[in-house]
């Protein structure tokens, strides 16, 4: 079943937002340490499109709700479509979401959901994964269709190569994105949304460096991380952002894509890393995989099934305010839908916490105390959880 | 997809609750007129068990939300069992739901859903249609569940025959019904829920009359028409609750199980009916099918896709407050979980609000003209809601 996510997102402290073109609120006001500032989440990699936890996020079932969404831009060009989303006034009007939204470029989706797809030196020509119906995206197209669907924050179009091939096909790949990075930025317009750089360059350091120097070259207003969490190991990817990170320049948003566990969080924050996006809070929400302070909760375990302790005692979500375990079970295993609402809401304002928390701890000089006890917390905790 | 969806109903006068031994809070006082006091809706027929709107309910997406919800007794015996729900304190602990809550007997789901069943006078044993495993019900055992379940109301355990069956097959089930009930409210212990009597019948008037006559003779707590909505024509249906209301004491509540859209509802209440059940409201939201004070919507419908204005402009509900018809239609043929959220929330509103402008009419005696107004504009504004 094709479903939607939670999106959220955002890291910028106010300086670095005040050189953004943002016509919505900016998150809060963050001391700008060993990184990341504003939590961070939303639907980057997946088939994702729009926000099906919108109701609860409007509606203050998440009470500190995310300060800035992720809209994909491959599928909101399929469908609604761009033409109506414009006529519509734009996706901030179309969702009634008043706060900042990121939209990606449509890339990653292109290269992983596509049925066919041809790749040339001016763009990809592709067909619909709904209904074979032929599509073009190329770095001006791209720019325009997110400048047209009114987001905040857009994405240069890249090229996002699967996790395996060689130097070389990594290579060639990479100066293309470069190319397309110079093309995206010249087809910006004034008044158009703030603009990131994506770093490519797969596992590979030395490519990783040459494509930092050529994307931080060009005047954008923040830099990605991207082809990162596309099927290589947890230490490849960790290696990767360690690398690159701290090439990054401090004085812009650093944003690694498609990134993480509550644990990858802790990592890209101390590598400087200050956004993050993922499905997996809400992913996981749906299949019953819970992030808790004391471990991770896999709820349609029968150990859970006469268990009456809210899922997290350490949670003030309206979940784990209002219902037990053993209910959370049973709406689990029975396929309720509130099971899929009651564990999103738990899953993102846990992750929206995590980030909170990190803030905090930046703000006092306390990060790696933070770090530590939130690790040892999971990590002892887990039969605890359990 | 079994999906358990939002119970409510209630349509008891103080007067009348104040005869039964809820524990939890009761409706709102009402005048008690032409039939109905407080809204009626909830899962009684289909095959399904929880409460999937429950975190929209207690978290004020309902912001006037239902006063009493339905569980279904062959749902929650098989999945948590009985054993398990009395454990966890009952089915209000379980729910965190401190309104009222009502059981039906598992009568009805063990003849429409059981994969195997063999009735004897006895009771009925049958298969789960789960995992096939074997079960037994009679009054006596269903008097238990629902008391150890600690609902406010229990329904007597009866047999609920298919369409279709001949007067002689009818009587003759009707009349084991009686017995039953004879043998439900023997199984009462003191301190137990309040006990409603069902009357059967088909579709005969004589059967029906008969059914009356035995059904009220015993001390229930109130009465309600069972074998309805189980394949007749909208004009049997009609014609046998016409017959049947006005039999059934005044000053006890009489509940129409099973029924109906907002018309029915109307007529029900003005047949003398103060309860309704049905899943309508819920399936419909999930299906897409959206009530309105201006007729039906069938938001899938591409005439809605541009259409910026909120699903119900006479609708105060979340879902019509925040967004357009346009994104309601996006997110349900993009198979979001956001659409069953709003929709259900909207079509839960829409006849709770039906029901409050109901007593409010009966209220100040003029429930006629509201009828007739209501009736108008949901014919009249087919178009324009389209």
């Amino acid at each position: 079943m094709p479903v939607g996510t939670l999106a959220s997102v955002k890291s910028l402290t106010t300086d670095q937002l005040k050189n953004l073109n943002t016509q919505h609120p900016a998150p809060s006001t963050q001391p700008s340490a060993p990184g990341t500032q504003h939590p961070a989440l939303s639907t980057q990699h997946p088939a994702l499109s729009t926000q099906h936890s919108a109701p609860t996020t409007q509606h203050s079932a998440l009470e500190s709700g995310p300060e800035i969404i992720l809209n994909n831009t491959y599928h909101l060009m399929l469908r609604p479509g761009i033409d109506l989303l414009e006529q519509l006034g734009g996706v901030h009007r179309f969702m009634n979401w008043d706060r900042a939204v990121l939209s990606d470029s449509g890339g990653f989706q292109v290269f992983s959901l596509a049925s066919i797809r041809k790749v040339r030196e001016e763009g990809v020509e592709f067909r619909s994964h709904i209904d074979g119906s032929a599509h073009f995206l190329s770095p001006e197209r791209s720019i325009e269709i997110q400048s047209r669907m009114g987001v905040d924050i857009a994405m240069a179009f890249d090229e996002c190569p699967p996790y395996g091939l060689g130097h070389a096909e990594v290579g060639k790949s990479m100066e293309m994105t470069h190319r397309w990075a110079e093309r995206s930025l010249r087809a910006r317009r004034a008044g158009g949304p703030a603009l990131f750089g994506i770093v490519q360059g797969g596992v590979y350091h030395d490519l990783r460096a040459r494509s930092v120097e050529a994307i931080t070259a060009m005047p954008f207003d923040g830099f990605a991380i991207g082809g990162v969490a596309v099927g290589e190991s947890k230490d490849e990817m960790l290696d990767i952002m360690r690398f690159t990170a701290p090439l990054l320049p401090a004085d812009k948003p650093r944003y690694l894509m498609g990134v993480g566990t509550p644990d990858d969080l802790l990592d890209g924050v101390e590598a400087g890393i200050d956004m993050f996006d993922c499905v997996m809070p809400t992913r996981n929400a749906r299949n019953g995989s819970l992030f808790t302070s004391l471990g991770k909760v896999a709820i349609k375990n029968a150990k859970y099934a006469a268990d009456q302790r809210p899922l997290d005692p350490n949670c003030s979500c309206v979940t784990c305010r209002t219902v037990s375990r053993a209910y959370l079970r049973h709406l689990y295993v029975n396929d309720e839908i509130a099971a899929m609402v009651y564990n999103t809401i738990h899953n993102v304002s846990f992750y929206l916490d995590l980030m909170r928390g990190i803030r905090q701890a930046i703000a006092s000089n306390s990060f790696g105390s933070f770090r530590d006890a939130f690790r040892a917390r999971m990590a002892g905790g887990v039969s605890d959880a359990a």
